[in-house]
């Protein structure tokens, strides 16, 4: 019942809006449905709005059919994942009343532990081939670090980012700011078709919406309170990629930048970012020094966070086919587990990101330590640098 | 006998050298000279050094002509100051016991006013076109703000920096790691040339000295301790600007980088200074808010330092040729003076520090606020910012 009213309020508020977010927190999902699907006066007098600004929402609400969504996403190869599903990201509730409804979710990976390790990496459209360059090596770098790419499938940097990760079998994620089956740009719909078979597409909106302008900047929220921090590659003076740096600021994530030329307009807004409180980071290894550097929700720090029998049954599978005292590449994994490739890498990003493996470049193997042991090397691997 | 005495230690202890420093202040500049040049025993037990140790600075000492150096200085158009000099630099004495001997100096502005509003444009030699292209634009626009250009004559940067305020019509010293009398590099001798005509040319050691790699690393010492902050524009891992700039930052100055590709080798070691304290600066007004904001050695902040009847000849003749109500340029204030233009050059950045007179662009002219009003537009300023 929850989900499904969520699922419907998905067609009801819009990104954000925190006047949602707080009759949610009164209500309740199903309360707010029933709510606004009841007497107007009822309604009216119990979200304190007048009867005439209730309209829309009221229309909205009789209009929702959230089965046929579930329907329609299912068909996409898609999913609605909510607070309260064991995939929720719990770090999107840092945003308050202005928490997503629920997600819209297309791919197999666990979003969950996906997130738990991610870096977001953003930028400007009309990027420089400078600033593709380095979304491009940056997000590869990361990739092969065991870290999740985090963007939001623009043209431009977004794009450069999701290619770099992807190219070197790494793991990516696109935060859109329409419906997951709905391909924007146009140009990326291959893009798009790629990271949902290989990662992750995602958004706030139900199957079938097209982005607005505010839909653009709201989306930032997500990708900067999903995100363990941003980087920002390039940027003009007023871009919205610096607002997605400013709220993961606000978020107590870390936000970077890359620097570029001086001369650059479009490195101006990042080296306004780099005289504030962002850190200036040149290449993948300077990220993860700094986002790998909260004890708190490292994992690496504690060895696996889950014992071995709460896995999922296909993850599980993965974890088996990993040798002993040796790496193994994708392939090989694809072939003992009885799986597909791209079924495989989200799969081994979950393990990494719940400690039991790492990365190594191409290849993927058992992580060697016990969780005493990590958390001392660990240390020592920081303090030594 | 004072002066006379360091003029004569600057061919006796190397730059920067601490035990040197140590001496003086036990001994006094006249002591120290006597006791080196007198018994070996006495010497040793004073100076607490073996004889062995003691013989090379005995025989320096021996073979030191100051009145000689003087007149080969004075031949040149230079001089020498020292701590005492009404024209020495106090904020050198943050030295402590690395404090130059003195300094010799050519070039006809007030060495002592001049570095009140300096600011130190430092670089790597083997520079990138776009290096050179922010040293120069950097500089120039130092100059049109009235902020002296300080730099090391080296190739590259810094002479990117002496050009670039030269060109502007600015004012710009070169701090050598040679007698000031040495054209090095060679290939320098004419921009040398030029800034000790319309600026000043200074260094530790005595006229004849030839550089040595100690030589160049100490002097960076003293572009850092003469200047309010210290800018580098490009410098890779390692390199003797990143020495002057956390040199800097150890004095208590402003310590700034100019960002460039994240791929550029001459710009990582800028980078590591802006993953430090270092703040990152794009422009020359980014440099001024950042150096020109301390209020106790910002002129701007009191109004004139010194009273109007304390100025030497030349340059109360130079405030005295600045019409009331308007600003006039460097040629008719030559003219309206009887003064050359490069004199007048720099007898204004001398006003200019002093509180006198402000720059615009291309024209000077008196400053138009009392000294308590002038408190209280800069802070408004400030604040506005």
């Amino acid at each position: 019942m929850e989900l499904l009213a969520r699922a419907a309020l998905t067609r009801v508020l819009e990104p954000g809006e925190e006047r949602g977010g707080r009759w949610l927190r009164e209500h309740g999902a199903v309360g707010l449905i029933r709510l606004l699907t009841g007497p107007e006066p009822e309604a009216a007098v119990l979200t304190g709005v007048r009867p005439d600004r209730l309209a829309g929402y009221r229309r909205r609400a009789a209009l929702a059919d959230p089965r046929r969504d579930l329907a329609l996403a299912a068909a996409a190869g898609g999913r609605f994942v909510c607070p309260g599903s064991a995939e929720w990201p719990t770090q999107l509730d840092d945003l308050a009343d202005a928490r997503p409804v629920g997600l819209w979710l297309r791919g197999r990976p666990d979003l969950r532990t996906w997130a738990l390790r991610s870096v977001a990496v953003v930028g400007a459209r009309a990027c420089t081939p400078y600033g593709a360059h380095m979304a491009q090596t940056l997000a590869a770098g990361l990739a092969e670090r065991g870290w999740v790419v985090v963007s939001g499938a623009a043209y431009g940097i977004d794009g450069a980012a999701h290619r770099g990760a992807l190219a070197s079998g790494g793991a990516t994620a696109a935060v859109l700011a329409c419906g997951v089956d709905v391909s924007y740009p146009r140009g990326h719909a291959g893009l798009l078709g790629r990271i949902a078979g290989q990662g992750l597409v995602l958004g706030e909106l139900p199957p079938g919406s097209h982005p607005t302008p505010s839909r653009f900047v709201l989306r930032n929220r997500v990708i900067a309170a999903l995100t363990r921090g941003t980087v920002v590659v390039e940027a003009a003076h007023r871009s919205g990629s610096l607002v997605t740096a400013r709220r993961a600021q606000q978020l107590g994530r870390f936000t970077m930048g890359v620097p570029g030329p001086a001369t650059s307009g479009l490195s101006a807004g990042v080296h306004e970012l780099l005289r504030g409180e962002a850190v200036l980071v040149s290449d993948a290894a300077e990220v993860v020094e700094l986002v790998g550097s909260i004890g708190e929700l490292a994992p690496e720090r504690r060895g696996p966070v889950l014992a071995r029998d709460l896995l999922d049954r296909a993850t599980a599978r993965v974890l088996e086919a990993l040798p002993a005292g040796r790496p193994a590449d994708v392939e090989e994994l694809a072939l003992a587990s009885g799986t597909g490739t791209d079924e495989v890498i989200g799969r081994l990003y979950e393990l990494h990101s719940l400690g039991f493996v790492e990365r190594q470049g191409d290849v993927w193997q058992l992580s060697r330590q016990t969780p005493e042991a990590r958390t001392q090397t660990g240390s020592a691997r920081r303090g030594g640098r």
